[in-house]
């Protein structure tokens, strides 16, 4: 067993995405004591900076101290108790993840199947929690991974407040790409990761709870299946109030690296980074157009920051992503579920939504369409990637 | 909100302990795809690693992607449904976490109370296991880091087996620093922290888990409480047989980190830093005792990688470790639930576990209790501690 020296690839996948080396030096500096009033200073720049992230003045707003997927898990097992019902829609991997949350947290999940790469439609939410008035929690996803779709979250927040319903919102990939208005439209709990538009290394998870959110927490009258994700016992590490008790061991230097993240986030300023993020989208959507390739969502619900394109017929993804892999360093994403072996999802996520990569991302695919009997012209894709920046 | 630089710390306290510089450097490395082919070959050396670290040969041996806490609910929740019985040892604060544990995840616990500062009783174990034939596992912590209690594991295990019970240990803080035997002693669950004896940082907890206990997994007629801690959707990851497949999105640096500490731990060897710790803990002691501190744990009991100390009467210990921290930079521990106030825990675990350390440790201690009305000999307490080394 030997020191292991990753290749140096380029990240244009669903994520993890390109993590910037300030981010990577940050995560370097010498390890902090969890209690170390130098790094509770920190702590608290952070949930500052989270909430800043998340346009909210939600108290409760920390990283959790694991991947999305806990971020997400800890929403549903916090905010569901046994025989409690919960309306899922589900337009990709993202939402059945949800429902399982909802299912294994001891509620009933009442799901609105929607065609992958279709936006879900408000009408059909408010006729499905019109027929369940039980439900009491309405969830959802805001940018699906799987598929590159965007839901139109402050239309589904606004029905599920006409039934006096809670909302869960996934913005793993949104935040930091799009605009997230937590307070806004009125999000009762979100959940993100550290991974993609943040362009922080993957192994957090911000999260943030309404004061309504917080009052269904603390009228629960069964415990949260889960001791490491219990917000009442998490926050009385993170809640600077009253003193910090030791709750877990917080892993320290990839907060380090999520702080870092958020000082650069704010440098360029949110709402530039979401400009950057539409500007690179249209670039890199021009090239891939003049290749010949189709996007799979319609325009209206296209992702900048996630671009699905489906596979020419008669090519075989797999060995596009491999030639790219080997000969141009670069990753792009396959496609899950009904979708594998059908699409390819192009990332432009953080650090990775500039110029360089959308000329390398076309530059390496017309390669690799070449090289695999399907001819292209790259010379003028990358022409127009660079008219449409 | 600027960058975050850290004073340089010394860590001696219950954890997290001194990172060593080729461990953060290994985190800063550029960050890869989790489904990348490199990144895929480096996780099968970590689970090579840890298998080796346990001394088992556990198929299923790998990180979870979250601290210690999380490490400790991925056993519980995947080997308890509602109904089951569960004897657990408490002689400290995670012997209580284990009892929430159990309960949380549906089960039933019959909890042994053993004074804080004293090691668990075999024969207490078989009897408390004679009289509730029901109980089908026995959880016990094997090094205590709330007090600094080794237990004879090997025993514990052994009645257990008598009993027909699957064991679960907690080895967060003996891992790396004393002897963790899984396959000779029989441990059927067994978890472990990042941060302790193993020098990484924070944020990942090392698991494994026998045939025996994969057994019961299998055999479970409900689904596990956890999405994110489910071993038969974790293992599809990280199980390469066949193929992997998504579950969640790993914490790709951190894992470098976790990577090279191993690395590290096997270019010294095993065995050569058990022998390490030992050797640093005698001089630490023979220092501590030379300055008039007492322990709180016999010395058959002891950790070498945990010294728990009885504060002087008359020092009030908190303005000690404020004074450790701001003239010395050295963080030492408080003690914890009925100990707080009572005692200091003072680490020597991984590349803490070292002369610097133990020198450093002792000066600065002298230089707090001479400044704070509590008249010592540094120089006989520095002369007691390299005699003994």
């Amino acid at each position: 067993m030997q020191s292991f020296h990753p290749p140096l690839r380029t990240l244009m996948g669903p994520g993890p995405s390109d993590v910037h080396e300030r981010v990577l030096a940050a995560m370097a500096r010498p390890t902090l004591g969890h209690l170390d009033p130098a790094f509770q200073g920190m702590m608290e720049e952070v949930k500052a900076g989270l909430k800043a992230l998340f346009k909210t003045e939600n108290r409760l707003t920390f990283p959790v101290s694991a991947p999305g997927s806990a971020g997400m898990e800890t929403c549903f097992v916090n905010l569901i108790e046994e025989g409690d019902t919960v309306v899922v829609v589900k337009n990709g991997v993202f939402g059945e993840r949800m429902r399982e949350n909802v299912v294994r947290a001891g509620g009933t999940a009442i799901l609105i199947d929607v065609e992958w790469g279709k936006a879900p439609d408000p009408a059909v939410v408010d006729a499905t929690l019109t027929a369940h008035p039980e439900a009491s929690i309405l969830a959802f996803v805001h940018a699906e991974t799987s598929t590159g779709v965007l839901a139109d979250a402050a239309a589904l927040c606004a029905v599920a407040q006409k039934h006096d319903c809670l909302t869960i919102m996934d913005a793993v990939t949104s935040v930091g790409g799009v605009p997230v208005l937590i307070d806004e439209w009125g999000v009762d709990a979100v959940y993100t990761g550290s991974q993609k538009c943040l362009s922080c290394t993957p192994g957090l998870s911000p999260v943030s709870f309404s004061e309504r959110a917080l009052e269904r927490v603390r009228a629960r009258t069964s415990p949260v299946n889960s001791w490491f994700l219990d917000l009442s016992l998490v926050m009385a590490y993170w809640d600077g109030a009253g003193g910090r008790s030791y709750h877990h061991t917080a892993p320290v230097n990839a907060l380090y690296g999520l702080h870092e993240s958020l000082v650069m986030l704010f440098e360029e300023g949110l709402e530039a980074a979401w400009g950057r993020h539409a500007a690179m989208h249209k670039s890199l959507a021009a090239g891939l157009e003049a290749l010949g390739l189709k996007f799979l969502v319609a325009p209206e619900s296209r992702l900048p920051q996630l671009n699905t394109v489906i596979v020419p017929e008669g090519v075989d993804e797999a060995s596009i992503r491999a030639h790219l892999l080997k000969a141009h360093n670069l990753e792009i994403g396959a496609g899950l579920g009904p979708l594998a072996g059908k699409v390819w999802r192009i990332g432009l996520m953080g650090t990775s939504a500039r110029p360089e990569n959308v000329e390398l991302c076309i530059t390496a695919l017309a390669d690799a369409f070449n090289r695999h009997q399907h001819p292209v012209d790259g010379e003028k894709a990358l022409a127009a990637a660079r008219a449409a920046a």
